[in-house]
């Protein structure tokens, strides 16, 4: 569980969910937090339970679904409201409900916020935190403070903006975040006022934005005036420029300034977790992210090749094998030979040097097509197979085609046909669905059904589309991710095309095949 | 011409051209040192002439073609060679036959890489550099030095990276810019590096790379400990994670710190160059980018709404004006009625009490069944004219149809038929594609261009898709979202249903219905 020296606190889920484009689904959230469990961070906060439903739903589920290795859960809320009991107030009621082992209260700390915003009185506020932090403390929870607008509070009524942090820490509050809401301060200034605020019994924490370009300057800035407590988002997310990258700011702290705050090994993970997480979020991953994008260690022609030769740390700030990045001379690949090595035997299979070097080869030439593994551990799992011995088929393709009609009545109508052959057999089916995927994925198990009962089984559950930008004049591409379930488990596979429907077929031809494999069938 | 007190110097067409992925043609070239000069940095580093065929000629052009208000134009190369006389290098021959009033030398200050990579004497080093500058200073150019690995070499061997500095001050160099060419530095460090390197005759100056997220706060740093000369690129271009962005380093200064770098009324059209620079390099605009980017003022947060209609400073580190940015309201499942009414408002639309209650109505309506309004600014337009009174149609549809084949060849193809009404007509017509969606926008666009000729230039710019969970036990839906181009501008579109393409289909409708109402055609 979390290591109390130094708190990693990641606020992906809820400030990093306030970016524009990004739409996060329950399932979204859960998936998104076994990566940050993954990658070792301290504390995950989860959403507004009680503010909104789909955040209560996160941690309902949360419980029963999450089995999280080091991080906390932490439920974000707002201190009771003015004139209102602490355990009166349903909010309050909804972050004790939780079932989080940290509430985050989240209070305001800047005079004109309190009047303008808020508007009560400045005691009001006060005793607004002071109730809500000494009863969630007194139900048994942890309680941390988010002091919002803390640097523009100080510059405007400092006496006020202390006060608030005494008022909560003399309450119970284990951490004081102080938050540059805005985003406008700039390293030294900030440092200055981070260093004011300490002194008081409770931790001093950090929470920026990236308004200025600073945020990771401004975090580090703050650590070093004595916050032990960051917070900060998966890959930069949030609202406007974005919050303080969190895998930027654990690389700098943990690479540079020698702290322990993740397991080496989950460092040598982050940039294949960077990169899954943007699978969830459908957001364009930053090629030019510090640490974990595909550009951090790309080097144009040019160089002095013969050199890098001799020591390829003259020409980089750090071995880019410790965040589990790669150098690169040329375009594309992502995928190293030992992170290949490392997956296959997750898996199960022990591969020797010249097979993991053809996978290697294999999967950077797939990845420069538009494929992705990172999401996809089924197409990597069959791509393996092949590599290592041919892989047999459970059937084959004549021909297949999708129909969708708008009828004049309105109503929307999908079916699909395929000729496949198997077993020796050739067969023809067709099936309705919801949409020509659908369609297709019906029609694909009918016709295999009656060869192999198990398909009735299975069920196509999850279906993502991401529009890939064509390079050097060439046509956009489309790759599809789709996740089936056989009921006892997941999986998920990969198609890549021109055309929607084809990338489709193909990550549907692969599911299917794993399911087969799941179910113990042997190709013919 | 160029302020001497401090001095604002871009390398967009130098170091940023190092992006991978970028490639300036000579009149690209041309077009972004005008953008540059619009914004009145001080310096324009033009390229590596002799070097780089290209780089010569846009020297050549820039002659006659440039008429440069504030910047000056600077010739980038390297020392003399080993063993060679300064004027007979070829090299240092094109640097003074540029024509380029400044020539900015790069050479190396990190012993390592004399010896490894330059392949020659620390001694030998130092006399390049001596000869190179005053060969060129004698010839009456200004001459720089960019002293190349300086933070990587200062902790290697920091006397010879000293005597660099001093070597190049005492050979007649105005600048000295201490280049981290690695990009690993942090400000602190960096800070005190560049303190050791003041005190020669020549001005210090700082060129930061991003690869630790912080070259913006290392380049304040250095203006903090001593440094006059800030160099940077356009929207941080750069190789790897990008160089320090020009346009943050100079807003935060100017804004935050009181330097006078450019006239205030460019510093307030810097939004619009850096979108027009990035429709020169072709790169998709970061919409996160501090100051200029779209995001960068826009609020999603619906507790905030209410009180930024009191006061919007509270919530906005700067007036997005003195940027030529602007505030924008998203519109999410956390709106409330006031940032829809700030939404319309930004749109030019006021509405009254009960417009804005029947408008958030109907977007909470939309969106508990999987509408995002957040990133489909048109459609909610669309949404907010068919509440204020009705929204008439250009069109209607009576059916479609979409057929995508695999053939047995293998090949794929798709085709789609609509059946509209407009204009009192009624129109058939198919279209091919690489796709469905492709397909009927092609269809649709083919059937309503006789009567809509400026349909000809709309064209789907991207598409995405997400499936969207099902609630309380009904069947998944798709969410579409589609942006649309007409040369001019971009706007996007959603569409929400259980089939993928019905979905897409709303959205393209929508879409073409936006395209038209922006050129000014009304419904009938």
């Amino acid at each position: 569980m979390a290591d109390d020296r130094f708190h990693v606190y990641d606020t992906t889920l809820r400030d990093g969910a306030q970016q524009e484009g990004l739409n996060l689904t329950v399932v979204d959230k859960l998936s998104i937090a076994r990566h940050l469990d993954g990658l070792g961070v301290g504390f995950i906060e989860g959403g507004w339970p009680g503010a909104n439903p789909k955040d209560t739903e996160f941690f309902r589920r949360a419980r029963t679904e999450l089995d999280l290795k080091h991080a906390q859960l932490a439920a974000f809320g707002a201190t009771r409201r003015a004139g209102m009991k602490a355990a009166d107030d349903p909010l309050v009621a909804a972050l004790r409900e939780s079932g989080a082992p940290v509430v985050t209260l989240v209070a305001k700390s800047h005079d004109r916020h309190v009047e303008l915003a808020l508007r009560t009185t400045l005691d009001e506020n006060l005793a607004m935190i002071r109730d809500t932090v000494s009863h969630l403390r007194a139900e048994g929870q942890r309680v941390f403070l988010d002091a919002e607008h803390f640097f523009d509070g100080y510059k405007s009524n400092p006496a006020y903006a202390l006060e608030v942090v005494r008022t909560a820490a003399e309450a119970g509050a284990d951490v004081i975040a102080l938050c540059d809401t805005n985003g406008g301060m700039l390293p030294d200034e900030l440092a200055e006022v981070v260093l004011a605020a300490t002194g008081t019994s409770a931790r001093v924490g950090i929470h920026c934005h990236d308004d200025t370009g600073c945020a990771v300057a401004n975090t580090l800035a703050a650590v070093r005036a004595g916050a032990t407590h960051v917070q900060g988002c998966a890959n930069g997310y949030g609202e406007r420029s974005g919050n303080a990258n969190l895998f930027t700011v654990v690389a700098n702290l943990q690479l540079k300034r020698g702290f322990d705050l993740v397991p080496q090994e989950s460092l040598a993970d982050m940039t294949r977790i960077a990169h899954a997480i943007t699978e969830v979020t459908n957001v364009t991953p930053n090629s030019h992210q510090p640490y974990v994008g595909v550009s951090a260690f790309a080097h144009k022609a040019g160089l002095h090749a013969s050199a890098i030769k001799v020591d390829p740390n003259l020409y980089q700030h750090i071995d880019p094998a410790q965040v589990g990045n790669d150098m690169r001379m040329l375009v594309s690949d992502m995928a190293g030979r030992a992170s290949v090595e490392l997956k296959g035997r997750e898996l199960g299979y022990e591969l020797n040097a010249v097979e993991s070097r053809e996978l290697v080869d294999r999967v950077k030439e797939l990845e420069s097509r538009g494929y992705t593994f990172e999401a996809a551990d089924a197409s990597f799992e069959l791509l393996l197979k092949d590599t290592l011995g041919g892989r047999r088929r459970h059937f084959t393709v004549e021909s297949w085609r999708t129909i969708v009609e708008r009828l004049p009545t309105g109503e929307v109508v999908s079916e699909a046909t395929v000729k496949l052959h198997a077993k020796g057999e050739r067969i023809v089916a067709t099936g309705e669905g919801n949409g020509p995927v659908n369609a297709l994925d019906r029609a694909v198990r009918m016709a295999l059904e009656k060869l192999y009962p198990e398909l009735a089984k299975l069920a196509l559950t999850d279906f993502k589309v991401r529009i890939l930008e064509g390079h050097q004049g060439t046509d956009a591409i489309t790759r599809v991710l789709i996740t089936s379930s056989d009921g006892a488990g997941e999986w998920a596979t990969v198609g890549v095309g021109e055309n929607l429907i084809q990338a489709s077929w193909q990550a549907l031809e692969e599911a299917v095949t794993y399911g087969l494999l799941r179910a113990g069938r042997e190709p013919d």
